[in-house]
């Protein structure tokens, strides 16, 4: 069966989705995204996601060409549409299609606006989650604004695949001798009783999910520490992990071919997992 | 009149233009470019052209999907159906349509291809040529594969951007205290009889027209050194210029708002465009 894609006001079979040749996410990268989880047919920190989108327009000089609640409506028409139960919602907003030049188009250019949806039955129950994430460290080789959710997301691919021939899940990326962050993912370690993860910048996208699982370790008394971390200290640590929206919380056992820790899924991430989990499900909309 | 463009096998018009809201180049910047130049309904430069646009594919684990007569063949004959005597054919390949995965698709998946013309008539009489262009600087923010042709060029749109903010023509993009190059050009200075212009590596493009214009410039018995070369260097020069393929070679005549040399434009960018505009124009195919 095929998929039903929102493009630029139209509900259109996945085959008839399509966008001019000249949209400026296809010639430029000028364009932004938000993963959104869906879980029970219910969207998880839809909130978060769309200050976000509008925070990285904004920082590309683009305005919200939806409103919240008109955006939320599309959301929610294309799970219900797509019976999507357990999954994703993809959301992509550009600077539109105009004749080829560097130099922005008219301000009144028309923004294109994208919407499809990943189903991803059982998507909470991972079993990544009971085994744990393989990672290499590899270096961070992206633009200086991480912080801006761009399509600009070849280094990632790229990095992703370097992952999967060295037989691992995923790849860390290091800068001036500290990791950045996962390839679509924040990184932690947790040393002791306390956790660790990159402090806010241009240098790390600005994970939504990183922000509520910050919020619920410090209502559980867990030490945070927010601070640029060595691979060195990665190695040592008692355990590691990852966060992102359709991930969650997700343990790391091994980094570069060795264990971390135990080389199992630590006691932190997974009572993390377990609280982003049930809280974000309460909230879900 | 509609432009005929080419996707994927098909003339359409350009309305018709369209590519899959699923394609790499859309949503992952996951794909490659070139732009050659047409004089007199003649391509400059097509085989040099032809053989980046492999490398860059390469570079990237994706392959050419048409031989080099096929190409030209789609480039004559676009010029020749949107009767194109000066202008430029745009060319982008990326990694083809596959649901949303940060992973690369299945490699038999095909590869998208879209081709497209510019109108400009007069290229090579650009008035820019007999007054000069106005440079700002600006940190170079790019990702650190420069030298791959990608469609990641928000950097450079910003940047083009910038100047336009500053009443500039176009930006230098600077990295550890030395010019890299223009947001769409190779950057030159020019000192008592030698030329400047950064050597190759991951840092730059490695331009066609640079090629050919150094190569011209060895030939006229001047003296080139390829190295970095900082903006106080800039400041101190003769004279400056830039090379593209939409360009050729463009004096610059003002940086950061102070005047190069004399302010106008210099002997050696005037001797070099003629040179490069009267071989291209013989070689054109």
């Amino acid at each position: 069966m095929s998929r039903t894609v929102y493009v630029n006001g139209d509900y259109l079979p996945e085959e008839d989705a399509k966008i001019s040749v000249f949209d400026r996410g296809f010639l430029f990268a000028d364009g932004v995204y938000e993963v959104t989880s869906v879980l029970g047919g219910k969207i998880l920190d839809f909130d978060g996601h769309t200050v976000r989108l509008e925070r990285s327009l904004k920082e590309l000089g683009m305005g919200m060409p939806l409103s919240r609640d008109e955006l939320l409506a599309i959301h929610r028409k294309l799970v219900a549409d797509n019976g999507i139960d357990d999954g994703l919602v993809y959301l992509q907003i550009t600077r539109g299609a105009a004749d080829r030049d560097f130099a922005y188009p008219d301000p009144d250019t028309p923004q294109s606006v994208v919407l499809f949806t990943q189903s991803k039955p059982g998507l909470a129950e991972s079993p990544m989650a009971k085994e744990g994430m393989k990672i290499i460290s590899i270096p961070d080789e992206r633009w200086g604004r991480r912080d801006i959710k761009t399509v600009q997301l070849l280094y990632p691919s790229m990095g992703k695949m370097m992952a999967k021939a060295a037989g691992a899940h995923d790849a860390w990326m290091t800068e001036d001798g500290h990791v950045t962050e996962g390839t679509s993912n924040n990184a932690y370690i947790v040393k002791g009783n306390t956790i660790v993860t990159r402090h806010l910048g241009n240098e790390i996208l600005h994970g939504i999910t990183r922000a509520a699982v910050l919020r619920f370790a410090r209502e559980a008394q867990m030490q945070v520490e927010e601070r640029a971390f060595t691979l060195d200290e990665a190695a040592e640590a008692d355990e590691a992990f990852i966060t992102s929206a359709s991930t969650f919380v997700m343990p790391v056992v091994e980094l570069d071919g060795a264990p971390i820790g135990t080389g199992r899924p630590g006691p932190v991430a997974a009572r993390l997992r377990e609280i982003y989990l049930d809280e974000s499900r309460k909230a879900a909309i």
